[in-house]
């Protein structure tokens, strides 16, 4: 199943012998101190190293791993860089104060020790509860808890009663929280709301969207099946993690923490007969799920689910049927135990194709002469389960050349009961009686590490602006004069910017070393990005500083090897604060300044929207889609997909009006074939 | 073919029959006055007509054609209603200051007539062009030209070259415009653009698109087949013209004017077990074009392609598989020629289904257990030909309640060649050498009629925003508060409103006589619009005043009958002018004033883009798609698409994360089964 080190890209994750051999690495590096592994992953090559691999494979870069390792039972932290290729330890790196992700391990415990410690019985009974096996217990990050600092690993528990083992239990909210330490299991606080000094009852009333209680109530004839089938197989080629599709050629990684990953994407211009870069990665490096009730304990609901859990340690294994139609290609995404062990998530990265409609069409009036082609969307998709909520990610590629990074919400609302003297607003929206549904949004942040056709780029922003001359004057007569502003965004400073909806704002990540022959101006792939909410927690919230990175829609700094997370590498109990030695942030490399002009540069685009819920978005929400689309600027010479066979040209001999008397204004025309060589 | 009267739904389209009826009787009322027909078209019943149908079946309103005609070979134009049933014209109405729809017969002159032109023919010798019949005419709108006023019916052609009968004309534009009068195909005048007192070169550079061209250059075996097939057939029922799919029924007209009309929309609701209206009627009642390059004669560029030439003339006939895939429901479209007989534009309609990806999906991490459902679309699509652009509508509606208009713009930029003196920029772009595509905009109107629940509703705003109380106050202590605040919009100047972006503003159409029983608000609809470019015109220009339907994202007025067309029932040579007695806008309906609370009520919603060409749109766009959604905003109790079998319940018995050693910590609980019983 594992391939020799010698045929593995350098960009693969590490297999399961690699996760192994890097963990007795540390294990014997730590000479007897035990280790608590909280991560196991690849430590991707430096960019010099990938490009010197890229220009001669036999210059191939050592084989490496990142540790990040909890020691002996504590909240003590250190990070570690292992060669494996070499056997070796090459760095180790003790921090104390940072807090790294929780793993799927470290939130096991909460829900189990809770039932049976005595205050939460106590706060069960209370309400009526004394059946503790039907208590469940999410699992969250701490958010922010002004009572501790990072002596310890902090999570908390949201609580819910079950009436059955499958009931649903976002139905049954309970009024209190808990505060645990994750490395000791103690369960250091149990935070009980009270309204007018009383408890809220739990609501009761069963909400359930299994088979096993609305089965009965499907309509089972409604819907006849649409079926997919591609009986020649994919039009896609994968060689270990390498995909070739139409033309595209990229690698798929898959870490822990951002789960699917996309290198060195590049895209084949039959123009120019060569295959030409696009993006050196591309992956949502973090996201932020911040809820806008101020009444505590939900000011500690805000979910960096990326940075927190780990988009990798939170995927779905994905089955044929219910997540994607027709013939797919599924790779196992592997992550590692707290043990220092491989684990293996079957099927966690779905590849596929699907028709997309039409890719053009034309039909030359005069004569009734159709043409048109389809389009096809090749999808690298992931779901992943953050407790409540589901998310599914789509990475899609059109063969105009567009990448659209589509993101689908689903799963259940975070829900709250409501004690008899409260209304769910301003702060929510009651979704069932007696249930609020706070507001929220979800922000993520795709991070974009552009290479369009080379190394070096530039970021412009484009504002759509009416002509500045009154009507009447020369430059703009009739008043219908618009144009383009381009602003070239010079700094990470300058380049951290909002949408502008009133100029229709778009921005071009460029290469300004190569203009287009047409137009003379650099080409580019062009950002369009109008769904990226305004933070909406105040700039002095704990929320604004943790997540400082939702500020902006856009971001630009230069490269650095290593500089992945917009939140900082350890969010969990972040502070968000500047400066941090161990846990920089977008603002600490905004603020460390240098050059985005024709450099080699990274972008970060935040998308997402605000969510107000409804009630039928309950018991389980309709998926909900909002993306992001990055798609070709004058990059290439024409059309890029006119390689595509078209679908049919029809000369449509019933008349494009059939006409039913005798009337015939239509002239049909023989179409002439005495054409030159074909060319694209 | 066609059914009996009595047969018909009252919104059925005029039939062959009906239109040589109706026809037959205008020409006797016109007692010898020869007359063109512009439009023969169904006249609606009205509101309290229709009512009283669906009340009592029995009492069928009366069939009538409405009709705008041509006297006696000139401009002067009268409106007519025909009541069918009783064989009588009911309203005739002379009208001198209104120029109606352009349609293909009256557009089919100019570039014959052209060809001839002696003026032409030495424009084009100045260029080097001696072949007349290279000589291509598209023939515009006139856009406005202040030379003339409404004693001719204008229109503008722009002109092309063609190498050969298939050629790409687009690739080939010449510096001059002509205008004709539509009615005496006379060409009032060559207007040749001359820079610096020269003429510009016609650019001879073929770029080419057709398979004939380019055929043997497509890549033959890069896409393997996608079949998509319905072997139990669809899941939709069609009666004629009413349409009932998976709980939604609704009648699909189709009209010269607005091309497809959905009416009587309504959606079952399985918790309240009935039938639930939400629209009384939907169409794309307007659309506008501006150009932005100032200079003349550019400036006559801003197309209503809906008002000036009408989305039912403009139709495609469509055809399985170059079009849409599975099984394919088509409705053939009829209009009335310049005769006044009918012609049927066959497979004008296509109704189909897709599969829509995931419709929700939820997994517990605690045991793997997995709920998933395929979502599914019909969409009810036509695609229309204006000149150089193809547009292609689809109504989409989902499981889960939602209706989404997406409009797919393909085909060809509008195209002008350059002097060697001259740049593109900044009010164009160089797609290839010599030719500039100009600056543009797409701003369609979407006329949503509502009816949520019931005949009266509301508008509200909803805009989000952050609490106003600072940091570290009791209501704001940890300043993550923020809410929707809520704005009733009551009266038509109130309700002309923008997209706010930082508030990612949206509004709900609410019913305010049916609350939410469980978040005891109106139930409602939400519009989310945020891709409503601002009409980047001079609010002092003539597009401005043309299009004045363009500058606001929204428009509410109260319902009134026959009142439907944005921008006048006239629009072209239209001035935009306030009060004009034959020909109000939406700018007079708002100044007429009036309650839109809880009130008939009927919505303009724009949206659209901004386009600045990409010489990726050369010689034929990717299709680019732009939408606008409303869906359920807590209308339903719950999530309205439970009755949707689960693709599958997944126990995924491999376990979530399956691990490659001993390790275990993954607790499979057994499902109970003993559950009350099954209810949505």
């Amino acid at each position: 199943m594992s391939r020799s080190n010698q045929a593995l890209h350098p960009l693969d994750p590490l297999s399961i012998e690699e996760i192994a051999t890097a963990s007795g690495l540390l294990r014997e590096h730590a000479a007897g101190q035990p280790l608590k592994f909280n991560c196991v992953t690849l430590r991707e090559p430096t960019r010099t190293e990938y490009n010197a691999w890229k220009a001669n494979q036999a210059v191939r870069p050592d084989r490496r791993a990142y540790a990040i390792v909890l020691k002996g039972g504590s909240a003590e932290v250190a990070t570690a860089v292992v060669n494996i290729s070499k056997r070796k330890v090459e760095e180790w790196k003790d921090t104390d104060d940072v807090a790294p992700t929780l793993t799927l391990d470290d939130l096991d415990h909460l829900e189990i020790n809770a039932r049976k410690d005595p205050r939460v019985i106590e706060a069960c009974r209370e309400v009526g509860i004394t059946d503790m096996s039907k208590i469940y217990v999410d699992a969250w990050a701490i958010g922010f808890d002004h009572r501790w600092g990072f002596e310890r690993r902090l999570q908390q528990g949201l609580v819910y009663y079950r009436n059955s083992a499958s009931d649903n239990q976002y139905a049954h909210p309970l009024d209190f929280s808990l505060v645990a330490d994750t490395e000791t299991a103690e369960i250091l606080s149990v935070d009980i709301r009270r309204v007018n000094g009383e408890r809220t009852k739990v609501p009761l009333i069963e909400h359930n969207y299994l088979p096993e209680y609305i089965g009965a109530n499907y309509a089972v004839d409604v819907l006849r099946p649409i079926d997919i089938t591609q009986p020649n197989g994919v039009s896609f080629q994968v060689r270990g993690n390498v995909l070739s599709w139409a033309g595209y050629e990229m690698h798929i990684g898959f870490n822990y923490r951002e789960g699917i990953v996309l290198s060195d994407v590049s895209m084949y211009d039959h123009y120019q007969k060569r295959q030409r870069k696009l993006f050196n990665r591309i992956s949502v490096a973090e996201m932020v799920v911040p809820y806008g009730n101020p009444d505590p304990p939900h000011h500690k609901k805000h979910a960096f689910d990326v940075g927190e859990y780990g988009t990798g340690l939170m995927s779905n294994s994905l089955e044929l049927g219910c997540d994607c139609k027709g013939a797919i290609h599924y790779m196992d995404g592997i992550v590692a135990t707290a043990k220092g062990e491989a684990a293996v998530i079957k099927n966690a990265i779905c590849i596929h194709e699907e028709d997309n409609g039409i890719l053009y069409k034309h039909t030359d009036f005069r004569d009734g002469n159709v043409i048109s082609a389809r389009d096809r969307r090749l999808i690298i998709s992931q779901i992943i389960t953050a407790a409540n909520y589901d998310y599914a990610f789509y990475h899609i590629f059109t063969l105009d050349g567009t990448y659209k990074m589509e993101m689908k919400l689903t799963g259940m609302l975070n829900t709250y009961g409501l004690h008899p003297s409260e209304q769910a607003a301003p702060f929510g929206v009651e979704v069932a009686p007696g249930i609020t549904a706070h507001n929220h949004q979800h922000i993520f942040s795709l991070r974009i590490d552009p290479a369009i056709d080379g190394p070096n780029n530039s970021v412009v922003q484009n504002d759509a602006l009416a002509s500045k001359e009154p009507v009447g004057s020369p430059e703009n007569y009739y008043g219908n004069g618009f144009s383009c502003q381009k602003t070239p965004l010079k700094t990470p400073a300058e380049a951290a910017v909002d949408y502008n909806h009133d100029t229709s704002r778009t921005w071009d990540i460029i290469n300004p070393n190569i203009l287009n022959p047409s137009t003379k101006k650099p080409i580019g792939y062009k950002i369009l990005n109008n769904n990226c909410p305004k933070l909406l927690a105040s700039p002095d919230s704990v929320v604004s500083q943790r997540a400082a990175f939702a500020r902006k829609a856009l971001w630009v700094v230069p490269y650095q090897d290593y500089e992945l997370y917009p939140a900082g590498e350890f969010v969990c109990q972040s502070t968000g604060q500047e400066g941090h030695q161990h846990n920089p942030t977008i603002v600490d490399w905004v603020a460390r300044g240098g050059s985005i002009e024709n450099k080699d540069i990274v972008c970060y685009m935040q998308f997402g929207l605000t969510h107000f819920a409804r009630t039928e978005d309950f018991p389980i929400m309709p998926a909900e889609p909002v993306s992001i689309t990055l798609r070709a600027s004058s990059f290439f010479e024409k059309n890029p997909a006119l390689w595509v066979p078209a679908s049919s040209l029809n000369k449509d001999n019933t008349s494009r009006i059939a006409f039913t008397q005798s009337d015939s204004a239509c002239c049909q025309r023989e179409k002439q074939s005495n054409h030159p060589m074909p060319r694209l």
